[in-house]
């Protein structure tokens, strides 16, 4: 799908179904324009080998991406010669973004699982899945509050996302895959509902871009984040 | 879901939502009670690099199969340290099936990529897939003769397929995951819409069965299949 | 080898050789005509590391199926990146069917490690391997019981196993690998010694068989198996 | 190594060694206070199998990135069952930086092979080997147009990175490992001689950062970014 | 088996039977006391991808080694995922010692793929292989001349090879597993039938040996090589 | 680089330097003509899982081997999937060697880690790495036996190695890269400081050699051994 008529600051459509399957302990199904992406949340009671006892005050949260190979126009190949270096960089992005969310010191010795996996991809999947994935975490750790599994509340802040990038010299927010394929700049970028960043991610694709532009471009993806905080919001309404 | 207040001899609700995405060449959605396969073909113009010149008279046809991780209560873990034995006699199953049905002579030097990825699974996530990709690929195949890519028609027969089981010996058509738990016996029948067999996969599950339990569940299956074969018939009208 | 004067309903000449090799528990060399699989069992006192405590009551039995390079006529290449899916396939068929043989309540926390690898091929390995396995499980078992190491026979029944086809239109006992390359129909039977089935595995390869074809083929395979299981009960006199 | 007295928009002391080793076509030894990278360049007169002949009327740049056993406090284990996420991230990195360097159109049907070898790791190891592997690709590049192999300069600009983050609420340039540990906001950013960006990565490692913090550090490695392009610019007089 | 009543300078009973199997080029069943190794020989008509156009005028010979799991008291895993060390050092050996035994010049653009798969392993291993390999090898290149296919024989020596070591300070030859086990020093050694030497690997299994036992060890294995190219020659007679 | 004027009987000119780097345990970088190996030790305070309690009453060294990707002419590939046959034997050899200079029963439970890189190939770099690394060792256990941390010292012999090799008819010692690839038999030499062998390999590379030729290279090893021994011991003076 092209931009059409979508002004440059104008993020597209977008809408969180909750509990989207009947198994994992939170689903979300986050539709952007094109791009639908299904995020699960499952916990399991126990912590990864790799975390030894010291650490073992606080809980642990690991995401994975994947992309269905009839997403995309061209096949997607499944991994199973090991996951990608893109995927690799996708999978750690997502869990550093909800860790930041989450004070993982309240959930005890416990594991969430965090999974995305792309469905229809029109670009922004990865900022797609971050914003969906909060959603989906926030449903689990409702459920385990309610249910009395856990005391306390640990989610301490919405965390959602969205691409901004220069495209024929226009900074442009919310790029679909056309958009994408066509900039010479590309953002990711990745706040909270406070107006903070959690992550930047810039690169010229072996262009460059200037302060100015770089300026400009946060401009735009803060005004984005500040809708999608609010579409996230009136999920759980 | 338990199989509730259905009859040993009734399959479940099944439906086939055709095109459920954009990009693939064909794809079909299939739910059949809350199991739900999203079935995707994508038509490559070339052949495997296995296949050498002589065969070359005909085209291919090959088929993937997946769990996504939050479609049981149990998370299923990726398969990136490739797939596991199950998975892979999964795949071959389907991919055999498929090519009964279709004349793979009359497609030229192409190759069909049949994937199933189950978004949920309740039982039957194998049957539900030859079922759901059957579908699918003749949805591919309308196209491709509808825009004049193949001359001839290359489709042979309609394939479907349906579980059936022995729990506490009662013979049982189409398991539900409950069911299948439970089965002492437990077969995978691949039928056409002439009444022939494809595929019967029966295995005691370390248990053994007679032959007049094996008669029995075949008849149960020729039912179940019948039904399905007319779903599929619908979802093209 | 051709089929040569056999009949239609004749199996090849079969022979057991118990205690083949030295080293393992129990070992079994199988001919069945040109083929020529060598099973042996070698038991591990512990289980597998899946097997949670409270499944700890009884042991397990797995088994693992190989082609020595130099069985077939093509160089059959050593599966050093993973098991391909045909073998897969075949040692879950092969485990699956011993333990329907054997009552693992009874042999402790041990691991029966089954091995059947393929000297020479000409069709129906897979079932000489059941059919030899069991031999070899048989005589693992006598000697432990013998040493006073099991205090009571495990050993519920015997397990044998043959193929039958449909090659140009005729049912056919017992495929060579001549049969086996020509067949429409595939089918492989595993039976006990009271008659009953184990497994049934049938398929069109791609072309499909009527009821009466597969009752037909059933009537063979239940021949052809009594047979085995008379030579197996010789092998141990 | 502490920070020491080292003054908050301060770098370390960075030398590079041109010609550090015999074989590979360009190479150079870059100190950064005690992290030391060995980065070398090697010309493939090929390209990779996957770029098709349209796209042959340019060369193709790749990065490989690795860290020696002995490099760190802990062993570092080598990658020898595939590279780490964390390994491909930076081998993406360093490619698409140094792709932003030099105009692959000018270099013919060649690979560039750029390998960054972590010899010991003080913090910066990824900024390091960009800063290094520009100037063992500029050596390279510049014995190619001495050699007449490359008709024109293909080089467009100068490439250089550093690190800077927010270490108990101050802003710093430059991170060795002691501060990146402590780090709360952690940020790698790569420039070129005319003071403009090609990659902005910044994250608040679990934590957030607010617009100013990001647009101090970004005056910060701006600064530390001229001195180390005037570090390279030396190497070469 | 213990080494018994066999003096130090006495190898074990040694046979070998050629064309133990119907399907390769050439097979050869060593027996050396209770090791027991199957040697197969398959030609491919064409080369290895690696071996380029200029190399072109010569074959090529490689060997893959393996032990069945039931060949030893311990069970011997399969190497599904990859080779071991040592699997890798035998087949190196196999392989180098064939090569010097046959002139690659005069097979043509052939490959000569040679398995050694261990039946029972009861020490020297790697040294029956390399006697036996060299029958199978030999066989398959006598028919290759006799059917026409190689105008001249490219054979160039016998190659043999056996063990010898010092146990409790005693120069012992053709080590039989016991004697392995025991053994301060282990070296095995691979000649022609002109007395020559091919390749000789000593190790002092963490220990040390004299230049004297190194001397009366190579004393041991030219005797009892002589012995094994005699009984090599007589197969073929 | 050539052989130049060296004499046959000559070794290249050899240096070690203690302590090249700050974080293993111990290390040490050795030159030998223009090989150049980085060699580094670093302990662990525990032992591999595959030791078992009854083997604990010592611990264990192991070894590894790597080349950097520029440290040779043709670029050498990063060992991603899995060391290569060639690489596994040289770590092997190291390993063994090592382990025949220390008592590992005076170490308590802990494992040596070896490494040793080359970081500049010009021939004989698994026998610069066994001179290395023994120095690399040797630095390791005197710290730890300065602090304290062993009771008493765990070396029990200097081991050094070299190569030695038939070029055009002549013995030669120390063979650089350029005389290797001319050798008609190379030999690797492994020798204590009392003049006793730990290993010999000596290879025909697919030719032979004589009880003579043998011999003499024999003498040669024995003279360059012991200059290197010496130099060792300089090193730690």
């Amino acid at each position: 799908m092209s931009r059409e008529n979508r002004a440059n600051d104008e993020i597209r459509k977008t809408t969180i179904e909750l509990n989207h399957l009947e198994n994992p302990d939170g689903s979300a199904f986050i539709e952007t324009g094109n791009t639908k992406v299904l995020c699960t949340v499952m916990v399991e009671e126990s912590l990864p080998p790799w975390i030894n006892e010291e650490e073992a005050e606080q809980g642990w949260l690991t995401a994975e991406y994947g992309m269905l190979p009839g997403c995309a126009e061209e096949r997607v190949r499944r991994e199973r010669r090991g996951a990608k270096g893109r995927t690799k960089e996708i999978q750690r992005l997502i869990g550093r973004c909800l860790r930041a969310g989450i004070d993982l010191k309240k959930v005890g010795a416990r594991t969430f699982w965090v999974d995305c996996d792309v469905i229809q991809a029109d670009g922004g999947t990865r900022t797609a899945s971050i914003t969906g994935a909060w959603a989906a975490l926030k449903l689990t750790v409702d459920k385990m509050v309610e249910k009395g599994i856990l005391d306390e509340d640990p989610m301490k802040k919405q965390v959602a996302a969205t691409s901004v990038g220069v495209v024929d010299g226009e900074e442009l927010l919310d790029l679909c895959f056309e958009d994408d394929f066509a900039a010479d700049v590309d953002m990711n970028v990745v706040m909270d509902d406070q107006g903070d960043f959690i992550e930047i991610q810039a690169t010229g694709e072996e262009a460059v871009f200037t302060r100015e532009q770089h300026d400009e471009l946060l401009n735009l993806a803060e005004k984005g984040i500040k809708e999608l905080i609010e579409i996230q919001r009136k999920a759980f309404q």
